[in-house]
């Protein structure tokens, strides 16, 4: 995607440099951390410079290549192995990470070549499969519609165009007049951060909801389709997303608006029957007591944002039944509800 | 209610003088703000230092008693009409502080000491109808009960005990076993500021809860009822409340739980005779784009926590039809869902 006129994907590989978007800085500051060698990437990674699953995976990718490279005049198996391990514990619940690392390592044993270019059509299938998303998901937005998108699904969680927000460029592209309402997403804001900073780039009209005001809309209206990304998607069609999905997806379906999940088929966990077999992460009760952001002169500051004396919850993912749910976007077409395996009414 | 083992209402007259809780400074500091005349008790109700239905309406009753206090040797109808609109005109959209003017005024007509009476006649009315909300609310909570509740409609907002949380005192009071879900209520997060800290004080077990996590609290079983308060109620029993209550109104039915509005009958609108006839508030941007709180040093610092391109809207109520409450609980009994008048299903 473009900002300031210049195409971006959020990881790249040069030479035997990793580029990618800092991600930790947005929507503040927006700049390019360059990565010398696996080790450096490994530590962008654990701190979430670079974050989102297919971004993760992408740069997983990447650093596995780049031990090849910096192991490629000795060969060393055990510098190899521990290099996989050492990737493979950066972000250990990424389904992404495992999957490219394997990829890249079985290449890399025939040539360092194969390495790199293994590394590389992974990252090119990420971007493909959003493509492809995203151009499915645009048959489903009619002119003038007005979205609602919960949480970053965007091309920075992706290599490029991302899930949930692949449709709305796909449909900004081919011309159509559509408005995106951000859900804020508390506690971590992802949609007043990452979305809204994404969509002000394209230019994409848009306007930033607080979480509380989603069916408030609905009522009045203003809302002709949601499109929210996944985490995790079991077999009967059950999702796993964001914190306030389930929600959403409650509210959608009480004034009859259309509720559609944008996600690759490797979402799909065949581990998983239903949705009460996917593990749910609690996350630190700062992210919702605590709130960073710059003061007015652009300092970056944490203040208190609850009563001191109290302790808060921090859920980070709830379980959106499949009867809620429209259809799922994927890269090979739309899956109706009524398709689910296993799917109960 | 009890601060730190000393018994306080939000508000309160002695002598010619006006004390009140210093609200804008909490959580985070508790102090007892005094006004020594009906002017510096107009500036307290604009400036917010007490806010909340009741608590303003007992306040701008108490202006009024000073006015005539100020002005008891020379009685000019000059001094006390330019009063009496100069302590309407602090909060023009609050209706109990017209009501609560009025009265005091009408009194003040026969003696100072009528008027002193009368002031705190309605400060006392508020707190029994308080009381009373809280003891047939108490009826409806079994031991052991979670109960969740948005925004603060708790003492604070009162003279004393509150709407939603006077149910919850007096369970606790009777020594019923409850445990409180305080919804944050983004934007100014009313529930996470001062929900969180009247529950602290009162020592009673609760969690402040990410908006988005209500109904996954819901889907997991660990919520028996909902208690809310409200702005204002139309004649059929649609309510007006805090951004977000429709949509956990929209949840807690979708979950089979039971959901509560907690109110005087003072907040019935006879000139509303549905939610649609309500005036809905919309509120600054600023309120969702930044957040204020103590820094690390205890220092008060507002930073900006969305991305700086984009636009915010800030609905500040919604409406949540009758359809959805299970009931009311007023000062004279519980009205249930199928008692309002001209009641839609």
């Amino acid at each position: 995607m473009k900002v300031n006129g210049i195409d971006y994907r959020t990881v790249w590989m040069e030479g035997s440099r990793v580029f990618m978007v800092q991600q930790n800085l947005l929507p503040f500051e927006f700049s390019i951390h360059i990565c010398q060698d696996y080790e450096s990437t490994c530590h962008a990674i654990r701190t979430m410079i670079v974050r989102g699953a297919g971004a993760i995976g992408a740069a997983a990718g990447f650093a596995m290549a780049q031990a090849f490279m910096q192991n490629s005049r000795e060969r060393s198996a055990d510098f190899l192995a521990k290099a996989k391990t050492d990737i493979e514990a950066t972000r250990p619940t990424a389904r992404n990470l495992f999957y490219a690392v394997d990829r890249v390592f079985n290449a890399g044993l025939q040539s360092v070549e194969h390495a790199i270019i293994e590394a590389q059509q992974i990252a090119d299938e990420d971007a493909e499969s959003s493509l492809a998303i995203g151009s499915f998901g645009n048959e489903l937005i009619r002119d003038g519609y007005a979205i609602e998108t919960h949480c970053n699904a965007g091309w920075l969680a992706f290599v490029d165009y991302g899930t949930a927000l692949s449709p709305v460029y796909h449909a900004h592209e081919t011309g159509k007049e559509i408005f995106v309402y951000v859900d804020e997403t508390r506690p971590r804001s992802q949609g007043a951060r990452l979305t809204a900073w994404e969509l002000n780039n394209a230019g994409i009209p848009h306007v930033i909801v607080p979480d509380n005001a989603g069916a408030h809309l609905m009522s009045l209206g203003k809302i002709d389709m949601m499109i929210v990304g996944a985490d995790r998607i079991a077999l009967n069609g059950d999702v796993a997303n964001k914190i306030g999905t389930l929600e959403k997806a409650i509210a959608a379906r009480y004034f009859g608006i259309p509720f559609y999940v944008a996600a690759p088929l490797s979402t799909m966990d065949p581990e998983c029957a239903s949705g009460e077999d996917i593990f749910l992460e609690e996350r630190s009760q700062d992210e919702v007591t605590y709130q960073t952001g710059p003061d007015e002169s652009g300092h970056l500051r944490t203040v208190q944002v609850c009563s001191p004396g109290s302790e808060a919850i921090n859920p980070a993912f709830d379980i959106t039944p499949a009867s809620l749910i429209t259809g799922i976007i994927t890269e090979k077409g739309v899956i109706n509800a009524d398709e689910f395996a296993g799917k109960e009414e």
